[in-house]
């Protein structure tokens, strides 16, 4: 079996969606997708994008994806890369396909000068974690992370609950 | 005493890299910072910067600074604001210039579409997690942050190690 990894292009779009929508029923989070195709297109492939992909195919047929964006160490002075989303639909496991979308992030990280990659797992994932460990990645359990969202954010933002009428979620 | 939130400009650099200076003594990694003016010059103030930054002043004084970026939500189709840093000097802290630049990150946030903010704080800095829990921000203790870098990342790109001369750390 081939396995070949490309940059996402505007025509990928739908798929990209399926593969979100996909990895979101698998965390068993069905009904949590709010993105449309015009949020992705808008978002990953216009003028100023927030983030970039990549497409994993196994013989030429869409297997999964990675979605990823560039943060910063102050203390480096350097980029680096973080990975949203990561995601090998599960009849395409064993295959390799996952190992190839890390190598070829780690590849991008290297060209753009990037200090280190960075992405998160959950806590019971203990074969993920293990996989990870043993690829030589560091687990940083003293660091949590806060999130603020909704009306929380709106109200530390001096706006009132519901004077705007954006979508609003937790993820 | 008057509060001023500014975004940062080009002449601001060694001021930032004064107080990413301070952070790291204050965290007690004084030797952490490999970051240079020049660096931040190029990183944050060039054509496709990789952070944005504010800087608070205290009667005309800095005080602190806010530097962040925008991240993406896959299920919610929307950039996030990451605050990577925060930070008021020990001896301008009380006079609520944190929180004046959490507001206005807040604002920032709104104005560009975010659908959140997000960062990370110490497991052991309860002070800091019960100011931001009061302010609604959920703290995600499942989620663990997970960091490849230097010689790893490099065999998993496929670089033998000590191929590339780059400077190595692990912030």
């Amino acid at each position: 079996m081939t396995i070949t990894i490309r940059p996402a292009t505007r025509a990928d779009v739908g798929q990209i969606l399926a593969f979100v929508q996909a990895l979101a029923e698998y965390e068993r989070e069905p009904n949590a997708v709010k993105a449309t195709e015009a949020d992705l297109l808008e978002h990953g492939f216009g003028e100023s994008p927030y983030f970039a992909c990549l497409i994993a195919e196994l013989d030429g047929i869409p297997a999964g994806f990675a979605l990823y964006f560039f943060d910063y160490s102050t203390w480096l002075g350097r980029p680096g890369l973080y990975l949203e989303d990561l995601f090998v639909l599960p009849e395409q496991r064993g295959a390799g396909v996952g190992k190839a979308l890390l190598q070829r992030l780690a590849a991008v990280a290297l060209e753009k000068g990037c200090a280190r990659m960075k992405w998160e797992v959950l806590d019971w994932n203990t074969p993920a974690i293990d996989f990870y460990s043993a690829m030589g990645a560091e687990i940083q359990k003293e660091w949590l992370n806060v999130r603020l969202s909704g009306d929380a954010l709106r109200r530390l933002a001096g706006v009132e609950a519901g004077e705007l009428t954006e979508r609003s979620g937790s993820n």
